[in-house]
């Protein structure tokens, strides 16, 4: 097997930097849109065969490092209890909650009982890549699970959910203390069917204050990075607009950490220390760049970021209207980036 | 006229540290609902007796030390010669820029002939307000103006504009600079109409990167800011998620430069430096804590600021359902605060 994501994940050397994009499973590739067209998103991820298959596509065409399984934050959050529609225009959950009692109504679901599918996608993944690269398994962080069961959907202000935090803690604390409880056997199982490495997003996150985060979001993110070690596996945690929650982000003690594009690589770097991996952190919308002008920009972060405990990847999920082209030409000049990198010093 | 807001923009001793609200002119306010009733949003920013009513309100319930104009930052976009649309779900423009023609054919408008009714809100104002408290005039980035000519509106992931400044920068360029000859003597005209202050909102610069922030909005910033402060007013600079830009904010040579609360505040000025002032940098949604709550935060960023160059403010907008009476005790915690630093140390 190809290890270099793994080993970069532990900060130990490598041929060169390793490379995977986030939703590299996607509509952007059109033999995703082949399969997509014949269901409904929330079904394909309920089809262990198809989902698999979707899974592996961007492994087959563009040479990532990785596969990480096509699948979506909030299928755990609909094992919870909670209705979900997940349309056009993103996800959305027709009834949010609204009550304490929502809350205290939700259930800690058994994982493979409620959300065995997943386990089989890691499965079909592994066998369908015959174990050539690893498979990333995922889910999403209680806080940004939370703003979408009490917000319903996407949110500009997050509102609901901060008032919650606000105005009723100790019910925000129980909504994330059974998140935790469901995350945790949740991504256990990934990593029992096969997954080597697990994401957290958190995409979210970065909505709150320091202070906030400290409150609501950093104990639980620990004791799930605590429990998937203990596991045997490696963690990523990832979020958007978090660079100066960065060092509260390592206290997790989480493997790595995922950048955006706010911040310069080796900035990122600085902040963080030599004992933490980062991956990251090309803008999305630089796939839409000059060929010449987008494999400079691959560089000068590979550069930045160094030789040893860096995983490569967008800041963001890859954006629908890339052009395949354009991300195997990424991929390309990561790896080769990363072999001038290690030659020269 | 209570010179507060003045001094701490200039760095000078106050008695204590002033504050204000960004969109306290608005939704949260009965008496603002009372006066919006009767008239769409883009029609009460072109009626300055209207216009300066609601201006002034907050000074009247809150106590804050400024007043900023009711006014909207597309409205000079409006004048060249765009068809803006401000409805319930956002601004909006039915016919957003989509090729270079469209850019080309943008006017470059005369402030007064175009946008006149905006410097007799500024007028109305002083004269309600007898000149109590300063007015505070203001405009948006061209980065985050030229964001909603190109997306139409609101984005997620502001793929159009990006696609223009990697596709066809010369393009970006160009509009980018029509719009700082735009927004250069609309600002100008403010001044001289009476506001002592003016804030440029970069809402969305933070969705650059860094490099693309010192190409694409830098030059622009600093020229308006330099163009401004030769009229004589210190020149507020604020965006969101902008934290890891602070140093290249501070490169404009804004007097004062403002926070969101995804920083704490001792953090930020330490990364600004003595030399330049503060606003910030409550999260909005704060002022749904209980009220003993709101009051220790507002303490902490009091303290955290220290007695120089500080003016207290949210991190962005407050938000609609927020009850006016939070919006008091904000205020007159921040005043008592401001005193009991100087008072003890």
């Amino acid at each position: 097997m190809n290890e270099r994501l793994l080993k970069a994940a532990r900060r130990e050397p490598t041929d060169t930097t390793p490379v995977w994009l986030m939703r590299q499973a996607g509509r952007y590739l059109p033999e995703y849109r082949a399969i997509r067209a014949q269901l409904p998103f929330l079904e394909l991820c309920k089809r262990p065969d198809l989902a698999a298959e979707v899974t592996v596509q961007p492994v087959r065409r563009l040479g990532v490092d990785a596969a990480i399984i096509f699948s979506d934050i909030l299928i755990p959050v609909e094992a919870m209890g909670m209705e979900l529609e997940l349309g056009d225009k993103g996800p959305h959950f027709p009834h949010p909650l609204r009550t304490p009692a929502d809350v205290d109504g939700l259930r800690v679901p058994d994982p493979v009982e409620r959300t065995g599918f997943v386990a089989e996608v890691v499965r079909g993944t592994r066998k369908l890549l015959e174990d050539s690269v690893p498979v990333i398994g995922f889910c999403g962080a209680p806080f940004t699970l939370a703003a979408y069961m009490v917000e319903g959907g996407g949110s500009k202000s997050y509102i609901q959910i901060k008032r919650l935090l606000f105005e009723q803690p100790e019910v925000a604390h129980r909504l994330f203390e059974k998140l935790t409880r469901t995350l945790i056997p949740y991504l256990q199982m990934q990593v029992e069917a096969g997954a080597r490495i697990v994401q957290i997003f958190d995409s979210w996150g970065g909505e709150l204050s320091p202070r906030d985060f400290v409150e609501f979001s950093l104990p639980y993110l620990t004791r799930m990075v605590k429990a998937l070690q203990e596991k045997g596996v490696p963690v990523i945690l990832f979020g958007t607009a978090m660079s100066t929650h960065l060092p509260l982000l390592k206290r997790t003690g989480a493997d790595v950490i995922g950048l955006d594009w706010r911040i310069e690589m080796d900035e990122g770097r600085r902040i963080l220390g030599p004992d933490v991996a980062v991956q990251g952190n090309l803008d999305p919308t630089a796939l839409f760049l000059p060929r010449e002008q987008l494999v400079e920009r691959v560089q000068d972060i590979v550069r930045r970021a160094g030789k040893v405990g860096h995983i490569f990847n967008l800041g963001h999920g890859i954006l629908p209207p890339t052009d395949p082209d354009a991300a195997k030409t990424l991929v390309d000049a990561v790896h080769a980036a990363g072999r001038t990198l290690r030659a020269t010093g």
